[in-house]
């Protein structure tokens, strides 16, 4: 018994048999004695057609009026489960962004949320109704409705979690939790039962694909309690929490990100400055930069490579091509065949072998390493792309994961 | 140069294509100096998309939930005509019900316009923005979302032009104004430049189908000037308006109403109450009844006749059967093959001529009249309905119109 805060993804309320299955696991929830959230993303590929309306209207739209339009998706399916939860005889309400008091910044098409108004959300549950809110959106200051931009449902829900001080968070989705690697690639990945925030952070942002960042970076700073699983098998998933009673497994998971771009700056002056001046130009663009190496080259010069997401590349490298003579550059070269492969695991952190078994993992499988990225608790190397899956087995292997 | 609201309907915005003609007129109207409100309907067929998937879930879906579904119909198309009317390079915003100040009743799914609270319009309009409104949809108190039931968007686009004083509602349809009579019936029928509220009224509530009769309450309330006109060709309309200057035309229009069903309680004693008893426990179901005709029948008995909709037969039966002792009636009887014609025109009331005109028109055409209803400035008669459409063209002619 407590108040669950569930969340529903766009392929988990596709169509009207799905909707009917969410609505029964709801119930099932609320029927154990729980109060229960619920939020919803729009319907499969509803976001997808209304980008193409407006599309056809209009190449380039303003996010203001594109925040509107795609709003429209969460609400239509937050009242469909409201009805398909009125069918089964459960007091229900659904209630938008705004309804459900998700303020959030003016940055239309990538807000913030700033606060939830807690307010119509208690009345609400007090009454012993289950409350559906629409996941992605809220409103500005100036009452404009706003989306929250990628993985805005998961976001939503984390929130929605922590304002109503909920015991826990589901997360439902495709699969049934967090692997150790992508079970389609290493048949011998196992599901684990439990992971760290800073965990779940590195395996999302190494492509892991399973949680959206902000949203695990939400429940870390206030302590919700997370679990990852099935919307449509009924077993446990994977919980993501503080801290991991029992740290038994050195190595957390292994992840493979594809769409990884590689820019290097060869014949750069050696001077202060240089680093700062290429990374600004691209900031400005609003182009993230991933993984960083900076080289000493030959005759006082030095080499800067770095990595961005494939759709990045051609900006990047146009910003680049404009300011070369002015950065110094002799060349600028480019690779968009890479993946980046990397080692998560907490425990990682005071063992200093970890990475030097990785790196013999990849050798022995005659993998050639590109570049290498550290933190605390992983190890990223960029490697070539057909040699990815190869890559993610060997390491899994090594580990004995 | 003035305010200037305009309203589209759904198949005015139907597709891409339609949207970019919306857009087309709207800037137009702007260029010429105007401040521009326009409100729209959800585009063609979403609405009934939409019922359609809230029915395969649960087929007594809550109004409430089936208001905050469907209002996001209207939420899509005001986002879209405003992307398209930023592609043409103009200052726009889109707002919702709520967004624009509609407050309205508690009536889930037939809600009443209560209060337009205009702060937000009237600053987006000193802006110089166009505002596209949705129209259909407000708020109750409770901060819901509601919707005004049947020919809701002409109702906003009506109390939006009397909350704004604005200077002309321009209502765009299918058809390009109001006609004598249905022109698909009767070939000589002709477009009318201007007819009164009044007239409007009694033509909308006897099947002209272009203007629902709460839009034009509304207008004749507030004054609003209103035009009807085609949303495809650039040509005039008809105005609709409180008292037309000449007034020439004794006739304003004929029209015809095929959903018309007669039931008639054959033998009641002839005391007081019959007809509050009979009328008063179809009113508790909520079932309007238009024409009522009582006539004396043999050895002190009386009958009652009257008319209801097609849709509401069989449940009226349903409940004189049920009550058919209590009310003292022999018989039952009904007929749904009907039609009610009727002739409109506000310079009827001092002629006594009309009516006896009426009749010989049909007269003449071998019509056999069941019932007579008369008003001030109408004259319904009740024939079959294989003789309507003859009907029309006989009475239309006969009147020269």
């Amino acid at each position: 018994m407590g108040l669950i805060v569930q969340k529903y993804g766009g392929s988990s309320v596709a169509d009207g048999e799905r909707v009917k299955n969410v609505a029964n696991r709801v119930t099932e929830c609320y029927n154990a004695g729980n109060s229960v959230v619920v939020v919803v993303s729009a319907q499969g590929d509803t976001t997808d057609d209304l980008i193409a309306k407006a599309m056809e209207l209009n190449e380039n739209p303003s996010k203001r009026e594109m925040d509107i339009l795609m709003s429209s998706g969460e609400q239509i399916s937050m009242s469909l489960l409201a009805i398909a939860i009125e069918r089964l005889g459960f007091p229900v309400v659904s209630l938008t962004g705004w309804q459900a008091g998700v303020e959030t910044t003016s940055a239309a098409g990538n807000a913030r949320i700033k606060k939830i108004d807690t307010e119509r959300l208690k009345r609400e549950l007090d009454k012993k109704k289950i409350v559906i809110v629409a996941g992605f959106q809220g409103i500005d200051k100036y009452d404009n409705i706003t989306t929250l931009g990628r993985g805005g449902s998961d976001t939503s829900a984390v929130a929605l979690a922590a304002a109503l001080h909920a015991d826990k968070c589901e997360i439902y989705t495709d699969v049934d939790g967090v692997y150790t690697a992508d079970p389609r690639i290493v048949k011998t990945a196992k599901k684990l039962d439990a992971i760290t925030y800073d965990e779940m952070l590195e395996l999302a942002s190494l492509g892991a694909n399973v949680l959206h960042n902000r949203s695990v970076e939400m429940a870390k700073k206030y302590n919700v309690k997370l679990e990852v699983k099935s919307s449509f098998e009924r077993i446990d998933g994977t919980i993501v929490k503080a801290a991991i009673d029992v740290e038994k497994m050195l190595i957390r998971g292994v992840t493979r990100d594809n769409d990884v771009a590689k820019i290097a700056l060869i014949g750069l002056a050696d001077e202060p400055g240089v680093a700062f001046r290429v990374f600004s130009l691209l900031a400005k663009e609003g182009i993230n930069v991933d993984v960083i190496l900076q080289s000493i080259g030959r005759s006082n010069t030095k080499d800067i490579s770095f990595t961005v997401t494939k759709g990045n590349m051609k900006r990047a490298l146009e910003i680049l091509e404009a300011n070369k003579s002015e950065l110094g550059a002799n060349e600028i070269v480019h690779n968009d065949e890479m993946s980046k492969v990397s080692i998560v695991g907490a425990g990682m952190a005071s063992n200093a072998g970890v990475a030097s078994t990785m790196f013999e993992a990849l050798f022995d499988a005659g993998i050639n390493i590109h570049m290498i990225s550290t933190s605390e608790i992983k190890v990223s190397v960029l490697i070539d792309q057909k040699d990815a899956e190869k890559a993610v087995i060997a390491i899994h292997d090594k580990f004995g994961i």
